[in-house]
């Protein structure tokens, strides 16, 4: 059974229980004393103020000196010239490079660095990913191709058992579950809100068990976690990077400097008032920082005469020991000192490192980005599909050679820290989407040669990336073109699409030959901005689509007539009887939502909004930018200057500004409303950085509470001013209470809740009772002083600030039955319908539907991956995608016998349904599993 | 016979003679290609922004990044990679550090690699010498003590073949000829007047044979000279340092920015572009720089690839071939190309970089610091000629352990390009000097065992250091004490002393008790910035006394009276029938010198001004610095402010402002008159810095010709808006005609002769007819933009600026025979007597006389070096002081048996006369050779 509750295997370690943590490579401490495990180690950027490329070559150092190729070299070096030494290596983005290109006796050599535990592999994911704005079936992807390239390079030795976040600015309690169902035995990260730390310095309380479920039954989502002492840098005084200024150990007597008995008192002295923090005889160092080691032997030779130094003065009585270490060593330790450790079960978000410091404007930086990172996932996972359905002719077809290595890599890229957060350079942003787009050229490939297969038509195929903004040559000038509309979720959809056309009237028909209703709207205006020299669609054609699970159906679009359209029709949406949405007639402004079926009306409102970003005060110089959220008032100015209602059948469409608009849609037979909102060039000329958001007023009372999801799994109860684990100073009252949000958020009373699906990363917040707000762009003036040296002003296609488009899905219905809807809206709003055009009419012979499966997976298991693992072998990962007691439908425990879904009998053991997430060595099936 | 023509034995390479350089560890060149030698090297000050210490260890390295202990561990590990590397090191004051930490087991890998040629050891003194202020004989002894180490350590295998001064401003003749006569087979620098340099790449003069001497006969100071195309670095876009921004080779054609193809043809389309600039198809590229090479690996993985891709373009016919390579293997090239060079006979002063940048005024920056370095190896020497004659003895005695090894390397260090020359940061500069004075320390120890020995008197000895500034605490409070004058020279010596005083009556009495005349004077008044919470005697005492050749002589001093002394006297001085010097009733200026001997009078008078230093202006931007020197007007100002004669018997006081004084001295049987001038603190209020001169203006027909001595040794032509060897351009009127002295500069015309001996190096010039200006200090407000970083503004004592004095001597001659009297009198400056002081009456059993010398040595012939070479050997260095027909009486060669002038009969072989300089391997003699 696939339960909510019982959905991981691998063994949890906790103080008391320690189990698989018997390291034989650890170095031998001393019970008696304080020992200081020195942790060597670089924290490697995937990208950030250079590409990725550029930080693995050292390329344009002028912007920063960062030279991955050389930490590995010198590494490699320094830690053959004594088996003491240690390292710990975290990014196999980068690793796997050098790697490719070492000689044998290089890689001998590191395999037996890996053996002895000298270099250790810790979180080892292609990057480490950001924890705000990734969702968590890109982190589990990215997760996956860091962790297999280093078990089938190393096997078991080079697995890692601790997670290690150091950098991301702020946890979700998704990643900690995550880790602990991948078996890690342990967390550690450096950065918290500042007063949190202060309290968990004061009681001891820097370590504990996470707790990051209320789902799974524990000890299955525990995970132990403890925060870094300095971050992760060393403490001051002791960084010997050539990045540093700090003295090195300078021992000849006869020279002038000698500063050894200055730098053991200090140390020891540093080593005694951390021990203060903690509850054991052992503490950790990081010794090392972003992009260090270039040159490992000024930070070795140092550390080695630090050991010998300070541990000389036992000889004097002195009670501490230092070492090197790793943090399994430093973990192993800790289990065996047999301690309690404080619960934790909320997250670690909004992150601030002072008063007026809230990083909570990267949940938003970067919207297009974000989308189409999201966008990006939903694309590899049709293109995995797909090479598996279509066979070995997918990778080499009619159509050439295609692959998804190249998506899977420049997907895992993206999830870094500093890529779909939105906090790098301009520059290294356009490179994340190059890298994309790069790879959905790949995939592309792959596609139309897997689709061919499938429907046994070569007749070119056209993906028309621009739809969003009525762009497709081949629709707009078509007079005859069919349409495959490939679904990646393992039950049918339903789904409306929007065409760019210049005709007024269209014949749809269906794989079946089926007449499709079918309208035609004209083009939204604001796209004014976005489609100048692009496209020449006058109207779009919109029309309901359907596909099978794991499977395409195909539509033919024949040109009727050039006439014009049917004029603008009433300000009230209702759909085949499930929503009605009412618009008060003065300002045009929604003003109500009922669910018919539910019979609930709430009074609705919304507006956009824009703060403006601080420029610093006089309270603190902390200025918004790509990271810091921090406007420079704590009421939204009102930025309404028209509405124009343009309703067409079922479409409002909003001016509110030159640079707002929105189009408000209710789909035929929907429960939700869309509202597609198109925000920017964002006008800067009045010298102030503006955050634009929507806010959403109803008379729900929410009384400061609201919900938002973790990493597009588990929901978070969120409240106003407030923090679960101490006791607040609220010091920003409008950054200090935003949180991501990756796919819904939500606020409820007794009665009703109003529920918004996103269909990308943002920022969150309800500041008023009732309200719920959605932080939709950022354009700033200034940097926020955390590195990137930029003002986050995106410049668009015409230089001139950048224009996003987005969508948000609104329901409305009781609490208790809303999961029923917001899981699979935002599931289909993660695996969206892949469109692809063929010019002319479809070949007679052509097969027009086809499903993978031969019946839908049951609605509470979702189809989380099918991926080719290898020419034998397919990754197969299903999950209950409930959480527990969410909804009374669906919470259940599911029995899945996979044989009733698939078309053909396989492999599939008893094993199945315990093998089902992130433990890789379990899950690899045969590939003929998939017909 | 010790001949000014035949100072030398070793063989001079030149291009068609080649000899010893027959190098088997070079690599294979291409005889039908262009072959490119890069040449891996690291330049490593030893001091300048910080201490040579910091430097070593990498210690404040916010100040500068730089650690030359990791430069070693660095090459040394990345030499091992591959025996093609090549790698070459230049100070050994660094080396020796570095090597007396490491491991038997890397030593032996260090003495492969050097015994492999892998390791070039090339220049290989202690530094690498300024050439502009420093003194030759500093100069052989610094080269000695490194040679030395090297010799010791690798024997023949670390001999350096090639002299390398990378980045010395401008290059003395002098220095050229020591490494000629050193045995050195080529000079390799980076620094030319940028006029020079444009006109010898036009006519590809970049290489040439530097006749270094016009004394001693061809080929014995001819020396191979090659300019370095680009300084001492790569060429642009090739550095690929940990300091450096340039693009990797990044050949992974994967990855972003794959930059081969473009890297190839760069770096061919420059080679070619050099090669049009040198005469054969060799060149040499310097791939290095500033304490470069930290993290050698990016070095050498990217010259590995660079190698690898453009030699490989030879398949497609490219006529390029790179190699690792050193520049004794270029000169090997070189001498097999069979070419005839240009020959130069002039020198490079002075060295500009552009039409406003003479670097023209370090030859002055920190004249207090330069008087300290050259009255330290003065020190210097008479520790090491007390070390020998006292015997073991001198290092351990009744005053404890004394050597003069800190001294060696104190002054070893202070003949760096940053140190002696002034152009490092005040805390640097501060180093040097407590270096030498820790130097000091420690020979004042080994001076006080040895004259105990000599004297065998075990009586404290005082050595009072700040007699410049009439302070000696024992000679204020003293009733009766004996002073001790060692004379370090070859021949007896008369003296001066001036030593502050209470009484105003002394008796004094020579080592046979004859009375002695003496004087009291008044403490001159100018002392009062100098003096102020230091000593407190009201008079100076001064007698003439004399010393034995290598010997000492001592006095008694018994206080007599403390009434008032005499009152002042006439304002005209002449000596015992030897000058006659006038001066103006109106103005107190000197206005007449008059050579009673021959007769001859010359007008002269003399005068202080300065030149206002530039702040940059329309023409250019460059200032005066620590540096360059650039005035802001082309005449001087006049200081003058009053006059105050203030003649005591033999004395004119002289009060030119409040910060600008000097006494006019002509002692008893004196052919000289001396001058102590006082300058500063240099008043800076009105917002300009400024460079002091004095000027004297004469009526002898100078007609833009002057002469300046090059190192202290052979004299040098210069003329005012002229150099030999190129068109001049003049952009600079005064700093473009500055050039350095030593020891002495004179003006001439066919009768008379007026010679400024000095006893600290200089900058001198002759802007009109008749005159010669010396700079005596400079403070300064702003940097010069050459990396200093700060204003040569040094703070003195008080901090609002430092007070210098100084002293000139001036002769009027005929010119024939001006020779005869500076000759001797700027040895007599070089190595003065060291006076120290015992309290009381010299026991009647003590020694008063002593002479190491049966004889004094001829006059031609001087003594330079007696110093302990080893417990079984001293090195003894004579050289001819006279060049060739300079003089009638002494330009001639002489014959000397040492035994004639020694005590004791010792193993002096008929090899000496052939031995006297520099071949260290000659310069060992028994130590029984001096009683």
């Amino acid at each position: 059974s696939v339960a909510a509750t019982e959905r991981r295997l691998a063994l949890l370690l906790l103080s008391a229980e320690l189990a698989s943590l018997l390291l034989t490579s650890c170095p031998a401490t001393k019970p008696s004393m304080l020992n200081v495990h020195l942790v060597p180690h670089t924290h490697d950027d995937v990208g950030w103020l250079k590409t990725v490329d550029q930080y693995f070559y050292g390329g344009r150092n002028y912007i920063q000196h960062a030279g991955v190729q050389y930490i590995l070299d010198s590494v490699v070096a320094e830690l053959q010239k004594d088996p003491a030494r240690r390292f710990i290596y975290v990014e196999t983005a980068f690793f796997f490079r050098w790697w490719s290109q070492q000689s044998r006796s290089t890689r001998n050599i590191v395999t037996q660095l890996v053996q002895e535990g000298c270099l250790e592999f810790v979180n080892g994911g292609w990057c480490m990913s950001d924890e705000a704005s990734t969702h968590y079936s890109s982190v589990i992807d990215q997760m996956t191709l860091g962790l297999r390239f280093l078990n089938d390079t190393f096997g078991e030795c080079g697995r890692p058992r601790v997670a290690w976040h150091i950098d991301p600015f702020g946890h979700a309690r998704e990643h900690a579950s995550i880790f602990a169902q991948m078996g890690y035995d342990g967390f550690f990260f450096g950065r918290l809100d500042y007063q949190d730390k202060d309290r968990r310095m004061k009681t001891k309380e820097m370590e504990m068990v996470w707790r990051a479920s209320a789902s799974l039954n524990p000890p299955t989502a525990d995970l132990f976690t403890g925060v870094l002492p300095n971050g992760y840098n060393p403490p001051p005084g002791f960084c010997w990077d050539q990045s540093c200024s700090d003295d090195p150990v300078q021992d000849d007597p006869a020279l002038e400097d000698y500063n050894v008995d200055d730098l053991v008192s200090r140390f020891i002295s540093i080593s005694k008032a951390q021990a203060a923090l903690y509850k054991t005889n052992h503490i950790v160092m990081t010794m090392g920082s972003d992009f260090q080691y270039e040159n490992a032997n000024p930070w070795y030779k140092n550390m080695d005469k630090l050991i010998h130094y300070v541990n000389a003065q036992q000889a004097n009585g002195s009670q501490v020991n230092v070492l090197y270490s790793t943090p399994s060593c430093y973990l192993q330790e800790l289990n065996l000192a047999n301690q309690t450790w404080p619960l934790k079960s909320d997250d670690f978000f909004p992150y601030a490192d002072g008063p007026h410091d809230f990083w909570t404007g990267y949940f938003t930086s970067r919207p297009a980005l974000k989308r189409y990172e999201r966008l990006s996932n939903s694309l590899l996972q049709t293109c995995n599909q797909l090479e598996v359905l279509g066979g070995p002719k997918s990778r080499s077809g009619p159509f050439g050679k295609g692959d998804s290595d190249t998506m899977k890599r420049a997907m895992a890229v993206a999830q870094h820290h500093d890529a779909v957060s939105g906090t790098e350079k301009q520059h290294v942003a356009d490179d994340y989407a190059k890298r994309l787009a790069e790879g959905w050229a790949h995939c592309q490939v792959l596609v139309s040669n897997s689709l061919s297969v499938l429907s046994g038509s070569e007749v070119p195929r056209v993906f028309c990336e621009n739809l969003n903004i009525s762009v497709c040559p081949l629709t707009e000038g078509s007079k005859m073109f069919s349409m495959n509309v490939y679904n990646p979720l393992a039950r049918p959809v339903s789904w409306s699409v929007h065409l760019p056309v210049n005709g007024t009237s269209y014949n749809v028909t269906d794989s079946s030959g089926n007449v499709v209703d079918s309208q035609v709207l004209p083009v939204s205006k604001p796209t004014q901005y976005i489609r100048r020299g692009r496209g020449y669609a006058k109207y779009e054609l919109v029309f309901q689509v359907q596909a099978p699970p794991l499977g395409f159906s195909t539509y033919s679009i024949t040109l009727l007539k050039t006439d014009r359209p049917r004029g603008p029709s009433a300000p009230t949406l209702s759909g085949r009887a499930y929503l009605k949405v009412t618009f008060d007639p003065n300002t045009g402004l929604l003003s109500g939502l009922t669910n018919l079926e539910t019979q609930q009306s709430v009074q609705l409102t919304q507006n956009f909004y824009w703060y403006n970003a601080s420029v610093g005060n006089a309270e603190s110089s902390q200025t918004s930018g790509a990271y810091i959220f921090r406007p420079n008032s704590s009421t939204p100015s009102n930025t309404v200057l028209c509405v124009c209602q343009n309703s067409v059948v079922q479409e409002v469409r909003q001016q509110f500004s030159p640079w707002v608009s929105q189009v408000v849609r209710l789909y035929e037979g929907s429960r939700e409303l869309e509202l597609e909102w198109t925000v920017g060039p964002v006008p800067v000329e009045d010298g102030f950085g503006k955050e634009v958001i929507t806010r959403f007023d109803s008379n729900i009372s929410s009384a400061g509470y609201f919900y938002s999801d973790s990493n597009g799994r588990e929901v978070l109860e969120r409240r106003k001013d407030y923090r679960p684990t101490w006791d607040l100073t609220q010091t920003e009252p409008i950054a200090g209470n935003y949180y991501p949000i990756n796919s819904r958020a939500f606020i409820k009373d007794g009665k009703a809740q109003l529920t918004v699906v996103t269909e990308r990363s943002q920022g969150v917040s309800s500041i008023y009772n009732g309200s719920l707000e959605i932080m939709l762009h950022r354009r700033l003036l200034r940097d926020d002083y955390r590195g990137v040296g930029e003002p986050l002003s995106e410049p668009g296609e015409f230089g001139n600030g950048l224009v996003v488009r987005g969508r948000l899905l609104l329901t409305l219905t009781p609490p208790e039955t809303a999961a029923d809807s917001h899981r699979p809206l935002a599931q289909g709003l993660v695996l969206q319908p892949l469109l692809s055009f063929q010019e002319g009419a479809p070949k007679p012979t052509s097969k027009l539907e086809f499903s993978a499966l031969q019946a839908a997976l049951p609605p509470a298991v979702h189809l989380l991956t099918l991926s080719q693992w290898d020419s034998e072998s397919v990754l197969l990962r299903l999950e209950h995608q409930y959480e527990s007691g969410e909804s009374k439908a669906f919470s259940q425990p599911v029995t899945l016998n996979l044989q009733v879904h698939t078309h053909t009998h396989s492999a599939v053991t008893a094993l199945l349904p315990c093998c089902l997430l992130y433990r890789l060595s379990l899950l690899c099936f045969d590939c003929s599993f998939f017909s």
